[in-house]
């Protein structure tokens, strides 16, 4: 556990305990607030479940968030091998902290490098203004009435400066989208496994429709088309249907050589700003 | 479990074994070929879930098909309370048959009727001729190389007559969509437990990009948005990425008052088309 030279490496990384058990330690490094980060809680699950299938992907994981994790505290990751084809694995995980259960995870593993099928692509990626047009994290200062975000350090973003116009009183554009370049801060490479938390790494499109304070998702989709080429990846998100407080959140990341890698989307609530006067 | 008046309403009935055990009977009203629809599996499967829960709506079902289901069969169904909460609860289910595990379901219950959260609509439904001037079921008449598809004489379905082109050859568009007007073909009433059929009972929208067979499911997810209004159903799949024979399909459906009830999303394989030398 211990040879990890990257960030998020050193923690996704889980202890085997035989039998498919797993036990890792939540960093609040990835936390908004006191709270996990959903994609990261993820990236510990799959970190898990890659170490009970021989097949290298996971090309489709589903996770339905049970209870508010908790940071700098333990978990336990149970793993199941539903069926371990020749083409495809199925594994449902369970990660939980006390004897209280966080979340459930479904996955689909296979091998992105397999298979000769046919190929047709209808879109193309995000345009953007180069990376130093473009807004950093040093953006995301937080205003006054917004939980702290400690996962905006883990990430070097760039944001499109027609998005987070919600950090300024009137900004708010209608739009529904966040999107920009992303890489990991330490410049560690992306790979398949990474993408499920990438794809959660951006702060709430929601946040461009109404103003929310926490947005805890209740489910987390991610399907991951393509390992990613070295270097920027962009990324996109946009939430169209906000209703009675529940949201959908579809993005998309594309890597440096403008492959489609990763598709993801989310069930979320947008909770009301936490409140300035304390409390 | 006699006294259902609808065909979904039948077809979708489990017979109570006792501690959260269920068995169904697979129709091979729902099949393409001998394969019974990944929608129709996850309907039975949220027919059982219903039953443990005291909360009404599933708000979010994700399905990883672990292996080809058998018509004309029966199935078990075990479902496990993860979670049972005030507000929420989560689910999780398998399917299986002769000691096959055929699928694995999560869901995320609620109320759909609760919450007094903020509401912003950007989108609006698909724009659509009237109901007769599109094409109807008469158009799937299957062409001579296509896998027979029961599924259907279940529904009432008026295709845009934009799309379908791949029906004739040469008039694939290349545009990856699928949609029109939906109803069950007997006059049952839509609700939000069979909208997870419902996002699943056109035709693949990846027909438009490519010639294929059989399209299985790897991954489904649906959202429920919201408890349908009475009467017709607007829905609307896309296909943007095919990649390696892998690809995603995006659906929407829209219920009679304009109101988005259904977001579902699949990850599937497009398979080659079925030989017209038998075999």
């Amino acid at each position: 556990m211990t040879t990890a030279r990257y960030e998020y490496d050193v923690d996704t990384a889980v202890e085997d305990l035989g039998d498919n058990r797993f036990l890792a330690q939540l960093s609040s490094g990835y936390s908004i607030g006191p709270y996990p980060n959903g994609g990261y809680l993820l990236a510990i699950v799959v970190s898990a479940m890659g170490k009970t299938t021989s097949l290298p992907d996971p090309m489709a994981v589903s996770a339905h968030y049970v209870s508010a994790s908790k940071h700098r505290q333990s978990a336990g990751i149970d793993v199941e091998v539903v069926r371990a084809g020749r083409s495809y694995a199925t594994l449902a995980a369970r990660l939980h902290q006390d004897g209280t259960e966080r979340m459930r995870v479904l996955a689909t593993y296979g091998d992105l490098g397999a298979g000769d099928g046919e190929t047709v692509e209808l879109a193309s990626p995000p345009e953007l203004p180069p990376p130093e047009a473009c807004l950093g994290r040093d953006a995301l200062l937080q205003p006054p009435n917004a939980l702290d975000a400690e996962i905006r350090n883990r990430f070097d973003v760039r944001f499109h400066p027609d998005t987070l116009g919600w950090r300024r009183p009137g900004g708010r554009t209608g739009r529904g989208e966040v999107g920009g370049w992303v890489r990991f801060a330490d410049g560690r490479e992306p790979d398949a496994q990474s993408l499920v938390l990438i794809a959660d790494s951006m702060p709430p499109a929601v946040f461009d429709l109404a103003p929310g304070g926490w947005v805890p998702t209740l489910e987390f989709t991610v399907y991951i088309r393509a390992r990613p080429s070295p270097g920027w990846l962009r990324a996109w998100f946009r939430t169209r249907h906000l209703r009675n407080g529940l949201l959908e959140e579809d993005g998309e990341v594309w890597d440096s050589a403008g492959v489609l890698v990763a598709q993801s989307r989310q069930l979320a609530r947008l909770n009301r700003p936490v409140s300035t006067s304390g409390g």
